[in-house]
Formats: C-alpha cells, sequence, structure tokens
C-alpha cells in the first residue's frame, strides 16, 4: 500500500516555513513476523521539534529526514504477539499516515474516559511536564505569585491551572487578547499581560504582581523572560521549560545578564527532561485524571484535521495559532 | 579619645576609585552600661560590597554610608556582661579602628590554631561558601570536571581544592599566570586559564575539558561564564557564587541568552545565601579544619597593613590583586 510521509527538504532560517517541507509517497511492504501496520490518528507538534531543527535540542533534525514526534496509531495488521488489531498505541512516530513498526517503544493506552487526543495533551508529556515540573521545581506555596509565560499554550496553560489549585495568585503572559480572556475567564488565572498590545511588558508584570514573583514557569525566554526574572523575589525559581523566543534566533542574540540577578536574589534557574520523570507517570496521569474529572482542570487542544497540513500546524506554533496543545488528526 | 572611620563619600561609576571615599575622624565618648570598646584588628573586603553600591545586592550602600564589613577585633573596654577585655570577636563592624559597640551579633572567636584572620577567610563566611555552595548545589561526583572563575580568589581557590577532595578533575580560570602557576602547584588544580592572555578562553575550556563540564563554580559572571557554561554537559550545575564582571557595569549589558541552554541542556543554575547555611556552620568549619590539619586544604590570604588602606584593598578586588582572601589589619 501507499503511504505519505513528510520530510524536512530544508534547515530552517527563523520562522520555519511550508517550502522548508516536502510530502512524499512511499510503497509499503507487508508486514513481517513481529511486526504492526499501524494507521496514525493523530500526531503532535511542538516547539522543541524547532529546537532540534537547530540543533540545540538533541539528536538534531537535518535535512532530509523523516519528521518525527509523539503520535497517537491504531493497530491495523500484527505480526507481534503483544498488538493485537484495533489496539491504540503511542510512541515516537514518524510522521506517516500508515507505517510499519516493530513494537519498540510502543505504550498500548487505555481507555481514559477522555478522547485519544489527550494522550497527547493533558495526559501527555505536556501536562505531565506542567505538572512535575512545577511541582518539582516550583515547589509552590499557597499565597505565592507564579506567572506564566505562553500561558495559553499547552504546558503553560497547565500549569497555571495547577499553580491555582495550589494556592498561588497566577499571572498568565500570552499574545493575544482573546487569549487572556480564555486564561481569565476559563482556566481561573487571576490575571493576564497580552504582550503584543502591552507597550511595557514589565510594568505590566509589576503593576499585577505588587508582591513581586516567587515562581516563574518559563516557555518563552527572550525579552519576556528578562523582565520577568528582573522581578523576581528573593529565592525564587524560574522553571525553564522552553525558550520559544530563541528557537528561530538567527544571530547568537543578546540578552539581559541572568547571572548577577541568580546571586542577588538567590534564585534557582532550573530545566528538566520530562522523561527523568518515568517512574513517576502514573501518578502525575492519576493526579491530572482527578482534577479533570472533578472539572478543577480544563485542558484545551488546537486540533487540525489532515496530514498534508503538519507543516502548517508546526508554523502555527511560531505564529501563536494554537489555544492549549495543536494537534493534527490524521 | 579619637577614632578613624570610612565613609562612602560618592557612588563610584565603573570601577571604584579612592576619590569615592573619605577618611573621617570622630570622638569616642566613654562607653555606657552593656557597651564595648573595641580595637578592629582584622576587616574584610568583598566583591559583594561593589554589588551593594549598585543597588543589586541589600541593603545598599549609599553616599555618605559609613562603610562595613565583617571584621574582627579585641574586647578593649567592657561595660557588659557578656564580653570581657581581651576577648576577640566576629562581626559586621563599621569601617572604624576603634569602636563602641553594644554586642549584639558578635560572636566570640575561640582559638583554632589558626591565626585570627582565618575566620575571615577559610573558617569565615568565604571558606563555607566554597564548602556549603559546592556540596549542596554542585554535587560534586568522583571523575567529574569542575571548572572554577575567579578560581584564586578567596572562594574560587578553597572550592576547586575542595572539588579535587571529592575527587573532580578541576580547571580554574584566573586573571595572570602567576595565578595559574599556583593553583596547579599549590593548590593541586589539574589545569588552568589565564584568561588575560587566553585569546580564545571557550577555545581553552573546550581543549582542556575534553568531557565537558558538569559543574561550573562561577564568581565572575559575564563573558568567561558565557563561555563555560556553553560548553556544560546535560545536567550540568552552575553554582553562581558572584558575578564580579557585572559589579561594575555602567550601562544593562547584553549576554548570551541563558535559559535557551538552560532548556537543552537540563541545567541548574542557582544562587545562595550563605547565611541561610548557619545550622550547620559548626559542621563546615569542621570539615575545613581537618582538612587544614591533614594538610589536605591550604589557604591563602592577602593582607595589607593599615587601616586608611582599606579602600586601596577593596580597588585591588577589581584589579585582581588578590591571592585568596583579601583582608586589611589595622
Amino acid at each position: 500500500m501507499k503511504s505519505k510521509l513528510i520530510r524536512l527538504a530544508s534547515l530552517p532560517v527563523g520562522i520555519p516555513q511550508e517550502a522548508n517541507f516536502n510530502l512524499g509517497f512511499e510503497e509499503l511492504p507487508a508486514i513481517k513476523a513481529g511486526e504492526l501496520l499501524l494507521k496514525t490518528l493523530y500526531i503532535s507538534v511542538d516547539p522543541y521539534l524547532r529546537a532540534k531543527m537547530a540543533g540545540g535540542h538533541k539528536p538534531p533534525l537535518v535535512a532530509g529526514d523523516i519528521m518525527y514526534s509523539r503520535a497517537v496509531a491504531e493497530v491495523v495488521a500484527s505480526a507481534a504477539a503483544d498488538f493485537k488489531p484495533g489496539d491504540k498505541v503511542l510512541g515516537f512516530l514518524e510522521w506517516r499516515d500508515y507505517l510499519i513498526h516493530n513494537g519498540e517503544g510502543l505504550t498500548r493506552l487505555d481507555d481514559s474516559g477522555l478522547p485519544l487526543s489527550s494522550y497527547l495533551s493533558v495526559l501527555g508529556s505536556t501536562g505531565l511536564s506542567a505538572y512535575f515540573a512545577l511541582t518539582d521545581i516550583g515547589k509552590p506555596k499557597p499565597c505565592e505569585t507564579l506567572v506564566v509565560s505562553g500561558a495559553a499554550g499547552a504546558v503553560g496553560s497547565i500549569a497555571g491551572q495547577i499553580g491555582k489549585l495550589m494556592g498561588c495568585r497566577v499571572i498568565g503572559i500570552a499574545g493575544s487578547n482573546e487569549k487572556v480572556d480564555w486564561m481569565k475567564s476559563q482556566l481561573g488565572f487571576d490575571a493576564g499581560i497580552d504582550y503584543k498590545t502591552t507597550p511595557d511588558t514589565g510594568a505590566a508584570v509589576s503593576s499585577l504582581c505588587p508582591d513581586g514573583i516567587d515562581i516563574y514557569f518559563d516557555n518563552v525566554g527572550g525579552a519576556i523572560s528578562d523582565a520577568v526574572i528582573n522581578r523576581m523575589n528573593d529565592y525564587g525559581r524560574v522553571v525553564v521549560c522552553g525558550s520559544i523566543a530563541n528557537y528561530n534566533d538567527t544571530a547568537s542574540g543578546t540578552g539581559m545578564p541572568l547571572l548577577p540577578l541568580v546571586v542577588y536574589k538567590k534564585l534557582l534557574v532550573q530545566g528538566f527532561l520530562i522523561a527523568d520523570y518515568k517512574a513517576r507517570f502514573a501518578e502525575g496521569i492519576g493526579r491530572l485524571q482527578q482534577w479533570i474529572a472533578a472539572g478543577q482542570l480544563q485542558y484545551a487542544e488546537t486540533i487540525m484535521d489532515g496530514f498534508d497540513r503538519l507543516p502548517e500546524a508546526f508554523i502555527g506554533l511560531f505564529e501563536g495559532k494554537n489555544e492549549g496543545k495543536m494537534i493534527v488528526r490524521v
């Protein structure tokens, strides 16, 4: 059978363009013993993929590579003992509509009572990143002030809500008035800043955080982060989850020197790898499911339909087109 | 009796100058009940005092303030129950050759078998900073690579040696060939870099750290730190003890964006306040004394003689005039 696939045609310079990708076709052979034929259902597009193209996130993506990311698929045919047709699986999969797989690294998905796409959003690595990074690194305490950047995104929108559940005052920074309204009315954030229409983000942060900032959950880096980190309280914690403002940098870039602030304010600035929390994923998923079931945690997905639109969805991340997790339905 | 004192006459712009200080005189009254007359013996000059003048380190020092820092003094006369003439005390003291004090916050010094000045160096906050920050934040493990900046200074020279005692490969960065020789021959560092004569610090770090860097003990900030942090291994720890390169900044300055590296490499970047380790000072001092007694830890002091030379000694910190701790003997 014929399958579609998407390759990185060339490394992007600055924000990725459709021309950096190409759609190809491949004839799939029959499956052999131990193999599965998978039909891809949902594919996750994520900012870290851009960092792979810049070489910062390892292993890098180079021109000619078939793109890959987390995806949910259905087993169509199986010559492997562990899987049967109809099974839904999660794994790092190449961007193909159908593919042959040896089953390694795939997780069979139970029925969580939530749509399958949730395994790429709130019950997947973005929800788990929000949960573990905020609780383990940010260590929120009641009455502390938490600022979240990229707050309408997949991780930020969950992190801010968990902050609220833990008793923090939560201020979100995002790129449109609609997003700010959504964070306040739907997610329960205390306040929000639309950085695109706010002339002085720092002044806005100051006025919304009269007691300073105890935790900064950062998804963006760049000037927004400079403005926030400048206003941290002593012993503040900066959870560095992403740095989307820097992934498209074409020059080496310049920024506010961060180290003096780390000294002056005794800050903790920390990155993390969500895979390192693997042993605790069940705990995290359980907690997130409880909150969802209790109506205390909203999760949003921006779902684009059509395999061919994967590049468009990915590029949309850098244009702020998503509320919550950006996912392509194949 | 007449006492001398030193005020901050004006806030320095860039590197402090002698003209930023002035020497004054004051008639001391007789001591009253509860008071002590102290004769200052040794005064510590430290880079963080410059940060106080820039407002970054709180509380700030402003023009007209009498300078103050850690000092060792002798009780000359006492009208307080807790102290008797001849007692040696440690405390934050104004820069005066004689002073009247109410005893609050003073620590009576036992005979450690080391010179009294050691309470301002290896047994004082600089030695304790090296010990606690390296072990608690840096968490050195055998065979890891530790890079120390400001490595010939008060904290760096101790931190590097403790790294060696814990089995690390230790590379020091300092500002002269003499200092590099001293670190290698006297302190047992594996290698050193004289950043003043090395055209490309980053390349030198790369060639001396073929396995990357696991711990960076930073006393300087600025371009040296950028070069080192760029070469950290995944899960590297950056212990931010000082940022002397930035204390004299007159503009807001620019630097390498640090946050993307924190994401890519899952780094920990942390500052600290040595006073927060107060409950464990006895442990730290005990450990440092053991190592000194066993001949495993060298400590150096650069002692300038004469109260009037306090400004010169302080300014000397920014000209790299010290090996080990800079102290003025009154």
